[in-house]
């Protein structure tokens, strides 16, 4: 069985719940929208097209559950995690069939496959990237748990293992919440993809030695000029493969294209709490009277991305405006 | 009082747990050269001067203790943790003397005296540099718990403070082991400096913002042509560092100057085992068959840094040869 990060059965909305992994595999029923929406705060699912997902299956519940308007509904689902553009696309989608009496549930249904479908096309496209450089970083978790099923940024590199390529994946641990070593080796050990966890600090004296060919990443915004928002560190990776002559490239999904924001000056990066830096279960590692900064995400310009691996084909930085352009339009 | 890594007290090494920071101030009493290599084994204490202090009391231990020879100590120690150069400047300095018939212990002693006088040199050396730029950045800890008082990064940072400038210090945590978080963030709030804590990932984040003016670390070698080994991570901030035209700064006592190390490539850098990276308490954070790859430090090329701290005063990558060629025959 693929890895999968939710399923909607006989009414509710069935989640993995990734704080749990890799220890346990612990299966969340979601039956109201406010569940949907503590579950998206708290991180029970995460990663952008997941979140918008599961927003889209919270408005059906609010449908059903009855009290909500179609926007009283979307306010509450919008107002959980504010990077992530997906999960506005993902509400809207089911508030417009919702508001003109569609039904909600189909919608949701037709957006989860959309994802998917934009997730294999992403493999595809992605795949031939790898070929002749098998030794891949990545930072975050930007697989299958972070889109429902094949993932963004291990798209390509799951569909080059079913070419034959024999992938070695360096797997950030992605401070503070670790998605790298608990979600992404998780989906890597499940695969038999080979790979190995190193600290974050890690990863600029790999690509200095030469034993990284490549990274990918996932995104959780996408501005008009190639700016992208991502898991906080993702600037660095950025920054450091540009350094060491090793090509970055950012895969996504439609959703997380964001036609509004002109630059990535133009995103809100959200900023979490204190715990989640300095407490480890009942220790803390910092002195109690230290402030802390904790940035969940951080905007990598668009000089820094060789490419961008979208459902359409690969392309470059300074194509994304007319290919966004083309989409609107109803060219592509 | 002010922050102390370890003394000599009635015939034992007392040297404060490194590992029960921050939560808990425990000293031990070392009384046997065993014990003592064994505490530099497992970091009980660590920072390269006040590992090359710990071992040259070890030399005097192992001397009072009897059935050792001074080579013999002398290779014990040695194997303890194979990257920090100071640590054979202190077993070679209370060798030589313990081999000619004098004290080692009055040899320890003069080394620790010696490395303590060093640090207050780069305190008054670097205060300067901070005068008009007061948001620094620090990576591990490089302060007093590292070199017995002062530090070395931080030595400087105190000194300004003591001239009045109102210092912010961000505090990289340090990953795998959280040397910024618990030390480094420990040594600051002993001494009322501001400071922030934040995860690796999100040093390259503020400095991209502007929040940072300069950047300043300690070393565990530093080569002829002034390539440094450090904290794994140091790379890359100093590659972040110059990519926002940050000046990066790293400070050492003479003891960390190798001149048998002509670059960087001659540095060996220690690779420790897994479990500092994915195991916490009782807490597994990647699958239990993920292997994991865990150098304890990198090696950052003479060209990302602007200067380089000494006893001596500030000098230039390209002027560290000619500065260690003057001190080898005695003119500084």
């Amino acid at each position: 069985m693929p890895v999968r990060a939710l399923s909607w059965e006989r009414g509710a909305l069935v989640v993995l719940d990734q704080r749990a992994l890799p220890e346990r595999r612990r299966l969340l029923r979601l039956r109201r929208v406010e569940d949907v929406a503590e579950a998206i705060r708290n991180m029970t699912v995460r990663g952008a097209p997941t979140i918008g997902v599961t927003a889209a299956y919270g408005m059906a519940l609010a449908a059903r559950q009855g009290g909500y308007t179609p926007a009283r509904a979307a306010r509450l689902l919008g107002a959980t995690r504010p990077t992530a553009h997906d999960l506005f696309v993902g509400i809207e989608r089911v508030r417009a069939a919702w508001a003109r009496g569609d039904d909600p549930l189909e919608a949701a249904d037709a957006y989860k496959d959309e994802v998917v479908a934009e997730c294999r096309a992403i493999g595809e496209a992605g795949a031939g990237l790898f070929r002749r450089r098998p030794r891949v970083l990545t930072h975050c978790n930007a697989g299958a748990l972070a889109t429902v099923e094949w993932g963004t940024a291990l798209a390509p590199l799951r569909k080059a293992r079913d070419d034959g390529v024999r992938l070695f994946v360096w797997v950030d641990e992605t401070r503070p919440l670790l998605q790298g070593s608990r979600l992404t080796a998780w989906e890597l050990q499940e695969e038999g993809i080979d790979h190995a966890v190193i600290s974050d600090n890690a990863a600029g004296h790999f690509l200095h030695r030469g034993e990284v060919d490549a990274v990918i990443v996932g995104a959780d915004r996408i501005a008009r000029n190639g700016d992208f928002a991502n898991k906080i560190g993702t600037y660095e990776k950025a920054v450091l493969a540009r350094e060491n002559h090793v090509p970055f490239y950012v895969a996504a999904p439609w959703s997380t294209f964001d036609w509004a924001a002109r630059t990535g000056a133009a995103i809100p990066v959200e900023e979490r709490g204190a715990d989640e830096v300095v407490q480890w279960g009942d220790r803390r590692t910092a002195p109690r009277s230290s402030p802390v900064r904790n940035p969940a995400f951080d905007v990598t310009p668009a000089r820094y991305v060789t490419a961008f691996v979208t459902p359409a084909g690969v392309v470059r930085p300074r194509e994304v405006a007319a290919l966004l352009r083309r989409r609107r339009t109803g060219a592509a």
